[in-house]
């Protein structure tokens, strides 16, 4: 045995020698940052050494300046004797201290309202199939003996009509005193569904007054929940938070591939339930003064694997072909059933997926965007971890996945993070100096580069020359904001160490702007591929709405230049926001709203891209700025022209 | 803190100063009876001192010849220092050890046939809602790439016609794997209730003829549990055992005391399901090579006590006017909710309850018995825990519990205890010698006595002499075998401890036979009462049918001469074995019987003994031997006029 001590945790840790450094940190609950699931291939789990020697792979992460500072990519090390570490402090907040951007209220109320209108136009009615009322039983006798659930049953049956009641056995096991508190008046909540009462919980007295649900956007990065108030219908608060699985895997592969390992299963579902949601909820219900136990209905929206994790479900058949998912449909879930901590008999529900990678996400998106009653051709791409696009009107809904990874997130980008405090959300770059003008989330010292602020910045080098179409940074420009490593990988220098109060330089390489091409090449040749699939082609589109993660920040002219969004009318587009969190609220206090969902999920008609034959082409034809056939983009030609 | 060394279990147990030691031996899980669970009455949990000191309040039980031995009352004790006690050996088995008479198969296999000849008779079916199929899936490829669950959704509504299937997240969990092991070739087990399918389990390959049930009676002092071949409907095995809970009182009022203590009611539920239950079902099933997952039904009858702490649920209200059981009906329960060790989605139903002191061990009797389709009057008395009593037939049927207590079942009775190996199962009495003959169950030494055994002894020390009809011992006999101790209690000797090799004498004293005259009052009271409240009397019953732990060994004459049964026809009279078991083995082989068994529990017409007016002066009138009035017994007045 040996022994690790983690002086930035003042943690101890015990372990064999040979045990991995990113696993044993991982295991001991310390946060480390590892898109790539400690492959080796993101660099980004590094921690410096202060004492002692690990036996490291070589790797091409860790450069001179790092070694000199001590650091050492921990997926690449063995513990071999006893050593002590500082892990870096951007780590050292959980992940539930991150807050997302757009706590905005006014800007949520805006947002959220005009979903609201498009199921009022719509003529969906604002009632639930979940209720809370309060009654009053007959007090029992000698000759009014029936026992305590037979008298419940009976005034339910004299007063609402519903012969049959369920219930769980932790409701039972309570019942005989809960009743009795208050002289058999009593408040019940409860489910309808096939007229079968599923009661959820009984209260002594009168807490009607007392009824909320949890509306939850599940992303594969960022995680978001709203309190709602189930009488007014009201969102009470939101709160946010970096999806605890992040430290497993950036993207969805790796957590599947994950998943797979010993373990691997539970500690995702741990992560996504009790070190994500579960603290999220704690937090709404100490904010605003609600009992846990007064959390009736949870609905959830996120892409396939999301969900899938989120039950504990096996997931591996998702990524091997022929891509099958457990389940689409949500399952009859209590609260207990998942170990959420709201009461243990609260409803469950979950978006429909459509497909292996099209999820629960996209069909409430498509709920909130209001697609299924637009008369207008409708595209829309949720930018968030991948991509996903759905085309269509009330007539026909198409939609497909790409495979973009997570660079809108700030993912696969050496200094990328996600639009939180201290991520530059937009970028400008003087064309004399080349040197940037950078607006950063919170106006302090930025930390790394988010979505928005990496498509700014793209566009921007390449309108002042230094990259070319291809992303290639320009070998003659003599700046000293441009450098290049020993293996001849250029960097553009965003922001000096010395000019603010950081620890190190942050660029973005050749390797990153490779990747980000990458992702938006898929979403575009997605979108194209998709609207040929119709035998049409973007002029048919009356409207592109764009939602996800990526932020109000997000430049649509900027994004039309590096060619991510096509070039047309700028005035058909529009940010709808996390329409995924959106439609899990719509869904939580409207069931014909639910209704609707499931109904969407059964339309969509999903098109399998690695299958389409000139899906490859048109990829590869779009990993290009803005594109390698410049006719497709005739604004960005004439910019590039002048 | 202290130590006590218990010597017989070679234990040691650390405990605080002034720690009441028969709580502390049973909460270290040493076995200790305890009938009157603690309050000082029934003088059975006497250890051993061996060395030390304990401080123990003034009681009854430890006499001069006990204070020699070292005996100390364990609930009279408190701990003040280290000490080292021996518990006796009787105590020394665990519950599950202790075997109840009865496990012979062909006299079983006979009482069984006969319970399905009645249903046959009235035309019930032998189908169950319970079923276990295989299938072949299609195979998904790119084309038909639905989710697992809408695969297997898919076949049954094409192959069963159901729409909606149910299934717990555990089993959603496993279902990815499970069905690619086999290339979706799987074996449905699953239950049909109001149309829709709840899947039980999904194996992979053809397990249909894995297909198991287990049926239990779960008395207040004894539990039986049957494995049944739900293929064949053929009993494989059969198991007994005392129910642990014993050593939290004896009767169903002490254990609702005890439930009402700090952690009691955990303790009693961890006592039936996993210190009783539970090791029944693994010795079934290691006996017999069944994997507990294949048992996929499980049907429990037990008084309502015994169902409601079988459930973990609040049970103090059954015993507080006005009696109100917290449910009479069997909620929708799996085996996880419970904690059985089967399947743990597995359907569990409990026999309907009546009353709060008529529990589903009647129901599940009459069901067995078969009054329902009798065109004959039929008295039903259940000699267990108490007694409880039914009559009628097809038209109508009445039905009270009469306070008995646990004395046909050995408790109450100084010497009492189960019909197990050791006990005095019969017994008479030479008339001139006052010389004991016994018949002693598995032919050893005695070690106490049983119900059939108590009922031929007063017999016996009734027509010989020894006693009058009070109860009293004859103050004019010399006799070795009579004695009177310092309180002028008079005892009788069965066995000197010279004449076999136990440790102590076994007698009977004035106090051990007048709670047994109490207890045969009562039950001879409820009928008398119950019948009369019909306008009827003994005369109208055309069949007296018996039922209960007390065992084949049941004397109908010595039962009629002490007023037990009422002095009628001796061929009336009929032994039908443990009726609560066989109902339970009924219900889960049929749901035709099940669905009867339910009518059972809605027809039965309560009658509560404590509000009938005449109850109470019959009740004493029938606390005599046979009875203070000798005329209702006329061949008992035949042979004392001899």
């Amino acid at each position: 045995m040996v022994k690790v001590k983690v002086l930035s945790h003042q943690k101890e840790i015990e372990c064999n020698k040979g045990d991995n450094l990113l696993e044993l940190l991982r295991g001991n609950d310390i946060f480390i940052d590892a898109p790539c699931n400690g492959s080796m291939v993101c660099g980004k789990c590094k921690v410096k050494l202060k004492s002692g020697e690990v036996e490291s792979q070589i790797n091409i992460h860790v450069n001179e300046e790092d070694q000199n500072q001590g650091y050492i990519l921990s997926c690449a090390s063995k513990v071999i004797e006893d050593i002590e570490i500082e892990v870096p402090s951007k780590f050292s907040k959980s992940m539930n201290e991150m807050k997302i951007e757009g706590s905005d209220k006014n800007k949520d109320k805006k947002i959220f309202d005009k979903a609201i209108n498009i199921l009022k136009d719509s003529k969906l009615n604002f009632t639930k199939n979940i209720f809370k009322k309060y009654i009053e039983l007959d007090e029992p006798n000698l000759d009014d003996n029936i026992s305590d659930i037979d008298r419940i049953q009976r005034h339910i049956r004299n007063n609402f009509g519903y012969e049959n009641i369920e219930f769980s056995i932790n409701l039972l096991r309570k019942i005989p005193i809960e009743i009795r508190e208050n002289n058999f008046k009593i408040t019940i909540t409860y489910e309808i569904k096939n007229d079968i009462m599923y009661l959820i919980d009984i209260d002594s007295g009168n807490t009607e007054y007392k009824f909320y649900g949890i509306a939850v956007d599940i992303g594969t990065t960022s995680v978001v929940a709203c309190l709602v108030d189930l009488k007014s219908n009201e969102i009470i608060d939101k709160e946010s938070s970096g999806n605890a699985q992040m430290q497993y895997g950036a993207d969805v592969i790796n957590r599947i591939i994950f998943s797979t390992k010993k373990d691997g299963l539970d500690n995702l579902k741990h992560a996504i339930v009790d070190k994500t949601i579960n603290p999220l909820i704690k937090k709404l219900c100490n904010k605003n003064e609600v009992e846990k136990d007064y959390i009736s209905y949870f609905v959830v929206a996120g892409n396939t694997t999301m969900s899938s994790l989120f039950l504990g479900v096996h997931s591996d058949f998702l990524r091997q072909e022929p891509y099958i998912p457990p389940f689409v449909k949500s399952p009859n879930l209590r609260a207990n059933d998942i170990g959420l901590n709201i009461n243990e008999n609260a409803c469950v529900y979950l978006a429909p997926s459509v497909a292996s990678y099209v999820g629960g996400d996209i069909t409430a998106g498509v709920l909130s965007a209001g697609i299924w009653a637009s008369e207008e051709n409708v595209l829309f791409i949720d930018l968030g971890t991948n991509g996903e696009i759905v085309f269509g009107n009330k007539d026909y809904m198409m939609t497909c996945a790409c495979s973009a990874g997570p660079a809108f997130e700030g993912g696969g980008i050496s200094c990328g993070m996600r639009a939180s405090g201290g991520a530059i959300e937009k970028v400008d770059i003087d064309k004399n100096t080349l040197k940037p003008n950078l607006k950063v989330i919170g106006d302090c010292d930025p930390i790394g580069i988010c979505g928005s602020g990496i498509i700014d910045l793209i566009c921007k080098m390449m309108i002042s020359g230094i990259v070319d179409r291809r992303g290639k940074i320009n070998r003659d420009l003599q700046n000293k904001r441009i450098r290049f490593n020993e293996h001849d990988i250029g960097e553009y220098v965003l922001a000096f160490k010395d000019e603010y109060d950081i620890e190190s330089d942050i660029t973005v390489n050749e390797v990153d702007i490779d990747n980000f091409i990458r992702a938006k090449g898929a979403i575009y040749s997605g979108a194209s591929t998709l609207i040929e699939s119709l035998g049409m082609d973007f002029s048919a589109i009356d409207k592109v709405l764009i939602a996800g993660g990526i932020g109000n920040s997000l430049n649509i002219e900027n994004s039309i230049m590096i060619g991510l969004l096509p070039d047309i009318n700028r005035e058909k587009f529009s940010y709808i926001g996390n329409s995924s969190l959106i439609g899990s609220y719509l869904t939580l206090i409207s069931s014909d709203a639910k209704d609707k969902l499931e109904e969407i999920g059964n339309q969509l008609t999903y098109v399998e891209l690695s299958v389409y034959p000139t899906y490859m082409d048109e990829f590869i034809s779009a990993c290009f700025l803005p594109h390698t056939n410049i006719e497709q983009f005739p604004s960005v030609k004439n910019i590039l022209g002048e």
